[in-house]
């Protein structure tokens, strides 16, 4: 368990400014993460690589010559928001185009894409490889679904390699699809980390039961079997590792490099004891191994856990996965001289400046600050509990990562408010801090949310019960092209598509907005109840492996939650 | 806990096995350990380090061009033997003299002191520099008792550059001695590691509090308090470093590197939030931080602690501690070319010639083989307790060494006596193998012992009465010379002592041999009981810090059980 911090809240913070203390000489702070301290004689391509806090040396002890150029440092087991990642990769970026590199995760996706977006907006060329190296995830016909995991330093320290070399972006995206496709991972775990300031693990195995298949923050496994030798666990990661060899590659006289990873608590003499037997039954099948890692490079905070990588190299990567690298946490043979970066371009903090508001949008915006206020109180009672549900089925972090949202939507709500913001920017300012604090999906979801229906009511209009319905409805909107998931797919979608219709459907009829809003909030409950039994019944199939029914989030419930504590502000304003 | 092994037995064999298979670019194996796999263009000192397994990267992870030359991998937390030892500083000598450095504890000392002695009398100049970081363990005014945690690093680190850079073995001894004495460390943990195959930890602590003082093998603590903050305990690593400037430091203006050190399982998110206070606290101080180093440089398996380490710089050591290294686990900057070492030299096994013996030393053979056997099989049954009875005062190692031990001497001695050993041979053999397999204190007295017991008995003479007793007093002789310890200490000598005392009584007033054994062995069982007694009561005082009642090691105890197990072969063979 983690048990060293001042304020949980403030753990991720505070660990990047340990990080940052002991690393200048590899990185320096920029807003959202790190960036490198040095740079080269000529520009690179910038390879910008991030994702949630907690799997250190994933990612920011990556940032190095010859390794990532920068690395977007979410808060726990959160993904960074886009304007966390634009900032990193706009600072990183030497010239010659930036590829963005993380695991593939929906938040991650949702954030990286939004900065993708923007980068290229404002010219700068940007490429995406997401890594997908976990076989457990998905099967092999769904490859491009999968998550994650250790194989992200393969994929980084192929990209970084190509980059030191000075290959231009076009080539550095190529081997680094290339090096995601020849890699293959498989984990296991023992027990689950518990995050600062929890009460509980975020999962737990039962004594002497080894979990099959898990992810890195907990994910549900594929299948739980009793804690096998370490010679039997080399076999089931060799035999399932060569039961998907990669298109193209020949078994016999390949060439592999092993990549023995330990989550957080499986220390380094029993990964020996595990790589042992890995070693002679890759040897066994014919295969050539190559520069092989035993050691910690994708952990879960202490998370009893190991995973097996295997890359399957060819000339190209061979070459680029031996270039020489330098960084806080992995380094290899000789990196050539480098210059102190004496003028990293820090991005810009966003401007505070508040434009004009009528009186009448000033109004509306004090409510909006009430209700946030509310949302936040709300959700911070709940955290536990929304916590508990996303564990069965998810990473458990929905209630940590919408508690600190809300939060920070008020307070930024708050301080604009206090300022003379009218509707549109106090919402504006919210969604902005809660993609920024909450991370992951839900963070990036509810910032879009604000967003567009602050966008909806403006800075002028008045905001009556019309306002409010077309506003719902361009949330929904926004929620609908920004994610994937379609009404069913037991997500917020579920939620938010019945509610907005609704309330739309109800105002249209002639009710008032309080009236109204009560109704929908009503389906919304509809939905969350459904979430809520299905989350029960999937706790209770999963301890035999049944994972068909699907992997409900919470982000229903939540939805209802929120929409029934704005009920209670409309029905004061009464 | 560590939970990946074939047998457990074998766990440190099968790592070292993994080790050497996955860092094939750094190290070779030799018999008792690894050397280095490349040398550089001129030959240098050689820097020979090692201890027991268990603490990973310590010691084999530190192997290569820049830090050691070799290192002697001792089973689990059991110091290598003498023998190991001398093959490892052998093979890893390139002509200019061996450096060896480990952490000052009892068995390493005995071990790697008769290791020089044996160098010394073969031409090759040996030096020994132990290393005693851990201000908890022993008060400033002996300092030179103080046991050895994560300065080993430093140590090494230092010693290795210095070679490095071609330095005489008096130069490279003189700064080893130096980076000592300007070296501090102190530690806290939450909970133990379990060794493979055990069944409870080696030590626990209570929910929230923070054993403060621990060393890396669970030795007991100086304090135990509530777990502080990550800044609490910043400040109580800082301030009790503080409080013991190394002789010649001038605190204004003094540069240290400070080495943050993780345990196992408390990990790096968590070290660096610890780290951020840590580095201010010392900023605040005055001091300039030079290379901070925050990770895992000498760990306990799993156990949840953390360790911080001050290295106060002068120019010198500040050069050193920069030279560029490539190892395992610890890289620092550009290492020069390196030419692959074709042709270690491999240190030769003992010969396994059987020289001539009597008949009559081969019938007495026969009944110490039997002897050994029955006391393999004893200890076998009693090493839990030994166990249980060493975590109180000591590391807990006692009875996995005893057991370990005394096994391989009995295999070892059937081989012998099988091949036609005499007396002599077979206790001969029995003892390099206990001192080999059983590790730590115990295994270099019962090698001892059984030797000096053999050269008594010789192989032709016939074994009786007199001979027994006369090579009783010089196992006795053996162990006084050893060890510098005397009766009243709580160790074994309070045992063997009265024991060879008395039986020679007995012997002399013409007692057979049965019946003054018999007598001996309960004079043996009066100390063994005053240590079971003692123990018990320090179990109990243990909790409140009381230390006044010294630390009573469980060896009187074997050494009585073992004298009981004998007497009943005597009584057999009656």
């Amino acid at each position: 368990m983690t048990r060293l911090f001042d304020q949980p809240d403030d753990f991720a913070a505070d660990s990047a400014v340990g990080f940052v203390a002991a690393s200048s000489r590899w990185v320096r702070p920029v807003s959202g993460g790190v960036v490198r301290s040095t740079r080269g004689a000529d520009p690179t391509v910038a390879v910008v690589i991030g994702g949630g806090s907690g799997h250190y040396p994933a990612f920011a002890g990556l940032v190095g010559p010859g390794l990532a150029h920068g690395a977007v440092m979410g808060n726990l087991f959160a993904s960074p928001s886009a304007h966390q990642v634009h900032a990193v990769a706009t600072a990183a970026h030497e010239g010659r185009g930036v590829l963005l590199s993380y695991g593939n995760y929906a938040g991650d996706v949702l954030h990286f894409s939004r900065a993708q977006e923007r980068l290229r907006a404002a010219g700068i060329d940007c490429r995406t490889v997401t890594v997908t190296d976990d076989i457990s995830s998905a099967p092999a016909s769904e490859h491009r679904n999968r998550r994650g995991i250790a194989g992200d330093l393969v994929v980084f320290k192929i990209a970084g390699g190509a980059a030191e070399e000075g290959m231009s972006l076009d080539d550095v995206e190529r081997v680094a699809v290339l090096a995601n496709e020849r890699t293959r991972s498989l984990g296991v775990a023992f027990s689950g980390c518990t995050l600062p300031g929890a009460e509980e693990p975020l999962f737990t195995v039962p004594e002497g039961r080894m979990a099959v298949g898990l992810g890195i923050h907990g994910e549900p496994g594929i299948d739980e079997v009793d804690v096998p030798t370490a010679t039997g666990l080399a076999e089931l990661f060799v035999s399932s590792l060569l039961a998907e060899v990669p298109d193209g590659v020949d078994v016999a006289g390949a060439r592999v490099v092993p990549i023995l990873n330990g989550l957080g608590s499986v220390k380094y003499e029993e990964l020996y004891v595990v790589y042992a037997a890995v070693d002679r039954l890759l040897s066994e099948a014919g295969l050539t191994v190559v520069s092989p890692e035993v050691g910690e490079f994708c952990t879960s905070f202490d998370m009893a856990g190991v995973s097996l990588t295997l890359l399957w190299l060819d000339e190209e990567l061979e070459r680029l996965w031996h270039v020489p690298c330098d960084t806080p946490a992995y380094r290899r043979g000789a990196v050539g001289g480098r210059i102190a970066r004496d003028s990293v371009l820090l991005a810009p903090e966003d401007e505070v400046v508040i434009g004009p508001a009528s009186e009448a949008s000033r109004r509306a915006a004090a409510t909006i600050g009430r209700a946030l206020d509310d949302i936040a109180h709300m959700l911070h009672a709940q955290a536990e509990e929304l916590g508990r549900l996303d564990r069965i089925a998810g990473d458990g972090d929905h209630g940590i990562g919408m508690q600190r949202g809300s939060r920070a939507a008020s307070a930024a709500a708050a301080t604009a408010i206090a300022a003379g913001a009218g509707a549109r920017t106090a919402l504006h300012r919210a969604g902005d801090a809660w993609a920024d604090q909450g991370g992951g999906t839900s963070g990036a979801i509810w910032g879009e949310m604000l967003g567009a229906l602050g966008a909806a009511l403006g800075d002028d209009a008045v905001v009556d019960a019309a306002a409010v319905g077309g506003g719902i409805v361009r949330m929904k909107e926004a929620v609908m092209s920004y994610g994937k998931a379609t009404v069913g797919d037991k997500t917020m979608i579920d939620a938010i598509v019945p509610f907005a219709d609704r309330l739309r459907a109800r105002l249209s009829a002639g009710d008032d907005l309080t009236v109204a809003w009560a109704d929908a909030a009503e389906t919304a409950s509809v939905a969350a109840r459904a979430t809520a039994t299905l989350t029960a019944r999937l706790g209770r199939a999963r301890s035999h492996g049944d994972r068909s029914l699907g992997t409900p989030d919470p982000g229903a419930i939540s939805f209802a939650l929120i929409t029934h504590t704005v009920h209670h502000i409309l029905e004061g304003d009464d």
